[in-house]
């Protein structure tokens, strides 16, 4: 089974009737009925019908090296720089229909398994490690167009520099046994997002383990014995797209993972009980580069909505004129252009790596995620500031509909638009940057790849500056 | 009647049965059990009923000078220092109760209606003014413990310089004609937070008048013919104050207040078709260093809520030992400090001014709501910041009475509270600043006296610096 | 002798003729001959002579306990809120003539001097302390009006965490023995600002101390046997009051301090060998309020004066209307009035403390002091944006005195003055913020308390915020 | 006559004698042995000899089309992606003698003349237009390897919007007159950077010209009757590479440029009487986008020269391992990255011109010149911060030759360094970021293509976003 539609997405997870918990109760309808999730797996189905587009067919799939069927190009391993190109065009075309809100969206972590597949040479022949697991599993994946979710946070109990864990009964996710069947999880891992309504999860070991009990890479179906999602709230709040243009839509749900001694199959095993592995693995791998070349494609959309809806409130209330709104809109046209040349240097000196890939620079796309998730705040922090009242004037749908629409309509109306449109705008305007699922959002883009002040660390340590001190000790 | 109770704030409201539409509805219950609005009611009923509590007594209210009765210090005409430090200590009392949410606790407009009238004789004597109906109603609404909202802003249809309105059907609110029993107003105003749930609305014009139909000031009931609320969506999204521990309490909603051909009756007329006035009154009137105080008072208490949350959330993940949390905690320090020392000043240096009030240095008043706009985004910022990850991982209180109990429990716990305290706490923290009830508040403080640009050139020419350009001159 | 008069302190300097080395030579002329000190030691005389003007004397001194003869106010140990006031009005009389520039204007140091006697009594019966010598001191440099530079830093070999020094030879400065005459001082101290041209240096324990060699406080002559002072290159370029309104002026000089096997005689000793004084003597003293007070005084005048200077190059080319002009002025503003309103509550909430002194209250100065780092160089920097080109476009005072001032009277005219005041002023704003010296004052103001990071944690662990947790949790 | 060496360029400019007023002189010696320019000669001369090294031939020259000999490749007009990468190259190896600090390096200059000559198209034809002029003219410059200073802004007597000069003496510098010989200009003109150590001096209209007395380009010896240039204040303080490692060697001057009745002759003169072209010339013409490629790729080299500067200093005392100063170590890389990716989008994006040339995308490049105006101020700021005390701690180099040297070598050594060589980093740094002539050089970057607010209108009128708006639309 090659690239899937939406219908057959949709039927896929409502069959995997995985076990979420969601506000006190076992979800037991079909999930793409449930409230708080038809939005997201609505949306996500609507990426899977766009690879059968004929006009995108070619940007969106590529052909498969074993079955030679169209399989998704999230899935491709890029040898050239033209494949980098193509994936990225496919990255944004998907990330386009969301204004780059869907964070995981299935390239994500299809670009993820592609990379880490494209290293198993690098665990070949290590103890406890199954590069052919990875690889095999790999080409499923991509065969059967799967999706995942995945989760790398240990929960946040105490965040001191000093603190071990030391509860008898574990809380961050270890193996706790191993038998014929495969080896046993319990704990739980932080936060699952799209967590159950994916067919796999995948979890592995962020590094930094100082124990075998945690070091492990596998992946399991959602609906696997013993596993559980815990929902939080949803940020959904119903299902009009004109209250709720986005949440309605895009909200995709966070959730702990709780592994209740669950056995995940040998074959699904890539490596376990291998802490120097676990340490190194993502790190040697390609894992990092690509995937950050996905999320920087992503987020450039991300920032190009955020300037579309900007400018589209400034023309409406007719502020253009303001050199303080001049200097806002530029502000964010310099953010969309240096996260654009970030990218475009990572394609044009992009080089062929140690496992055949058309590898993107890591430097520029470094760059790119350490300043995002200060860039982003701050655009959404610009749309309020020229949102200004506009932003909490808002009606709802009903009222267009009710007696007092002719108050509506003429007090409400805008300098380039009728007040409905008005009204509609500023709704998209505030569930970007103010409902709760515009500030999940928010807070998602800032931590996205974890805490800030770690990423500056990690920048000066590998920022290689080496000729610059030789040259000023020789000035 | 002197200062009323929490039981006869919520009679008269639901009695005063004002014409407020919510979602396509007419409100035709009592207000009070009205999911958007029970919330505030009750949170306000608090208020008045700390009026009446033994310990807080002398601090809350002052004797009546016409009838002996006790009536609330929010209405007291300051005339010594000690005045003034009674009045901010009643103001920081009512603020504690919400952290200083409630942006319209009733001393917000008791205080502007006292000003008002304070001032009168500036507009003695001239054109269409009448002092003395300001200073009558100013002593009714101080012995009846009346309420108020009130409007300042036109819609916002074009906010280009060069914008006259040119419809021919009125959009902001002006005066259509007059006849024996008042003035007849049509038209629209912007944004009356509580509008429709206090007993009055008082409506002024905001100043830059350029014709005489936009020039007037008067009070009337929320329940006259002809005055309808259209509020926006409300904020608050359900009653558990484990949920929702701010926006279930503290929702205050802001509306849009149509004139639809309102009399409005010669005894509540305090000017009108005087358009020089209209601009100098709010100018020259107290309103502006007493509104200041007010606003200042509550603004600290405000910040201080956020210190305390921010420091929970530390102390609650163990994370005081970092230097970048260390310097977060400090910068909320700072931001309270520097507005505390804003009001001392102030009142270090109040002066008797020429109506009698013992006014409080309006420099360091204007210098505090200068900085809050942006002081107080940046401290929800900072929050946001610190609690990371756990600012999305809040399930419900349902959760918490399920099945899910046991698992929650366990791997949400933290270092110094359990699961149950500390999802509370973090609860808290996104409903201040990620709900949509919580960005709404900052976008409050951002726009509360207007735009940031508009007091920075008001602080401009208005600042006193002769003697420093003298100085360098000679130096 | 009590107060002296500026050519008192001249004599008393020249005469010291202490071991100063600047640019590889020893002076040997009279110091205030020197172009590198005959500047600053002109100023300063200047600020001994005020205290004698009849109209200023009653702010400037008062009249001495022990011989009642008027002596001056910065050695006043402030009783009464009123004392506070007058030592701040004397602080910035003084600060006034240096545009706040001066920052070892003598009373800084006397204001160090006299916080340290009035808490000898925390010394008293301690092992190796003489808190009667320092008493007796203090008396001394009351009733001599004697001068003082000091210098808190060890050299900055290495500033790693782990860092503990082991060289053979001291380093940092230290008693390597002691015999009838005194103890035994060896190694160096940074940075002496004025050092050489003062009567005397302070040199005590900064805390941290963590073995008895480097534990002491003491006071000696500047021209002590095995004293020198080692400066650094003088930014002080030329004598023209036109090119150099400021550096020319008030260039105090840095220099490094070398203790080369120098003597302290006992009874200038006030401790030694007594590591855990050292540790806690300067925090339990009452030497960081009153310190803080006196330097928070002065950055306010230079604040102010940054403000007067900014005006007036907005004013000369008269680009007032803009508004990101008046943002920028308005900012300025904001740190004046945000100082001021620090030091006034300061004051207003001061309380007589153990040692019977009228202490301001520390917060809000500690507040200004952690700010004050972050504010100046922000204000130096909107005075170079303001300036834009006309920073550089700075002819010389020979030019205006040559054949070419034709052209320049015509070229440089500006819209409010004529091309000499114009350029004077500019070179002015130059001095202040672009020549060698004004770096060095905002290198001065940014590191004045420490390192800015070091301020944050220390008000982090020192802020009373427990009332608000509390408030929090039963919230 | 191709590719010059530095003798030759030394010779040429002394040879020229231009009038050039210093501190009230004019100069009569040799320019290059005058204290304020032997050193920017002596640098500038050392670039010409680079041309000529054999290593570095290849980039640094390319062939004349019109003579077959060597000529410097700053002068070439790129048809080809490569021919920009070899421009960016020949200019970066420029740079980076100088740690691009010259702004006015002759590939400046030489880049501008090229750009206008391959436009000479768009003047065809026009009224008192002689494109053959500037095209004989640019090919004159290209093979004798002429320098160039310009001068682009009219004096700032008053920067009010409404202000319009109506002196009857010309202050800005306009034609005043015509006859057979040329046209005759009268008035000045602000800053001529490198202003008389040039061969030629290029003056145009800036755009925005209201009169046809204003519209004019030409080019003219520096020595040309009538012609004089008054320069500021040097802020080369001394020859000693030790005590003022850049200065010393590459202070340009700026001067004002006075044309006393200046005969410009026919045949260089450009156009004039044109206002329509003066209007228009800059901004269609290729001006712009190359100007833009070689400004970038210098100030490439200038962020990583502080960024080596930096990094020397967090070795030298160690203090690597602190988090905060590994964020600013980052903050400088990110601007270095930044900066490098816009330029290679530029590259990459760049397509053949209505005039032939391979022209650089030119949205990146301006947003790189808008951002790095507040880039460079803090580049400089973060090293004062890093350099901390060390930065005043600067002996001179006569200190290290005296009996003092053996105190220095003990108290100043560092962890990495010995005394000497770190008081020889600590100026290096001091003299980039605090001599008068590091903060001309932060002045420069922040002024370099005009006011910032000015940039930020220009971004917000030009930048293509149509399609963001359609796409928001249709959402």
């Amino acid at each position: 089974m090659p690239i899937i539609n939406g219908n057959q997405y949709i039927n896929r997870i409502d069959n995997l009737n995985a076990s979420i918990w969601y506000d006190g109760k076992l979800i037991d309808e079909k999930v793409s009925d449930h409230s708080a999730f038809k939005g997201v797996i609505k949306s996500q189905a609507n990426l899977y019908d766009l690879q059968l587009k004929d006009d995108l067919k070619d940007t969106m799939t590529y052909i498969s090296p074993t079955t030679g069927e169209r399989i998704g190009t999230s899935y491709m391993q890029p040898k050239t720089k033209d494949d980098l190109v193509k994936k990225r065009k496919m990255i944004q075309h998907w990330a386009k229909t969301s204004g780059g809100l869907l964070g995981r969206s299935p390239d994500y972590m299809n670009t993820v398994i592609m990379a880490f597949a494209a290293s198993a040479s690098i665990i070949d022949g290590k103890e406890n490690c199954y590069p052919n697991n990875l690889i095999n599993f790999y080409e499923k994946a991509r065969e059967e167009d799967l999706s995942f979710t995945h989760t790398f946070i240990s929960p946040q109990v105490n965040r001191s520099q000093l603190y071990f864990e030391e509860s008898d009964e574990p809380i961050a996710a270890k193996i706790v046994g191993k038998n014929e069947d495969g080896i046993i999880i319990k704990g739980a891992r932080l936060l699952a997002t799209q967590g159950g309504i994916t067919d796999e999860i995948l979890v592995f070991s962020p590094g930094g383990i100082t124990d075998e009990a945690h070091a492990f890479a596998f992946s399991i179906p959602s609906n696997t014995k013993g596993l559980k999602f815990l929902c939080r709230e949803s940020f959904s709040e119903g299902e009009s797209s004109f209250n709720y243009p986005l949440s309605s839509r895009f909200e995709e749900m966070d959730s702990v993972v709780v592994f209740d001694n669950v056995t995940v199959p040998w074959e699904r095993v890539f490596f376990y009980h291998n802490r120097e592995v676990a340490n190194y693995f993502k790190s040697r791998s390609a894992f990092v580069p690509f995937t950050l070349h996905q999320v920087v494609a992503r987020q450039i959309v991300k920032a190009e909505f955020v300037l579309g809806i900007a400018q589209a409130i400034v023309d409406t209330i007719n502020i253009g004129e303001y050199q303080h709104v001049q200097e806002k809109i530029s502000e964010i046209i310099v953010s969309v252009e240096t996260m654009k040349a970030l990218i475009i240097k990572a394609e044009t000196n992009a080089e062929l790596d140690e496992f055949g890939l058309m590898r993107p620079e890591p430097k520029p796309l470094h760059i790119a995620i350490s300043i995002f998730p200060k860039i982003y705040p701050r655009l959404t922090e610009i749309i309020q500031i020229l949102g200004s009242s506009g932003m909490v004037s808002i009606p709802s749908e009903a009222d267009f509909q009710s007696d007092i629409r002719d108050d509506l309509d003429h007090y409400l109306q805008a300098s380039t638009k009728n007040a409905y449109d008005r009204v509609k705008l500023f709704r998209l305007a505030w569930d970007l940057t103010m409902s709760s699922f515009g500030t999940r959002q928010t807070q998602y883009e800032r931590f996205f790849f974890g805490n800030p002040i770690k990423l500056s660390s990690e920048l000066y340590y590998s920022y290689e500056r080496s000729h610059l001190i030789n040259w000023i000790e020789s000035f």
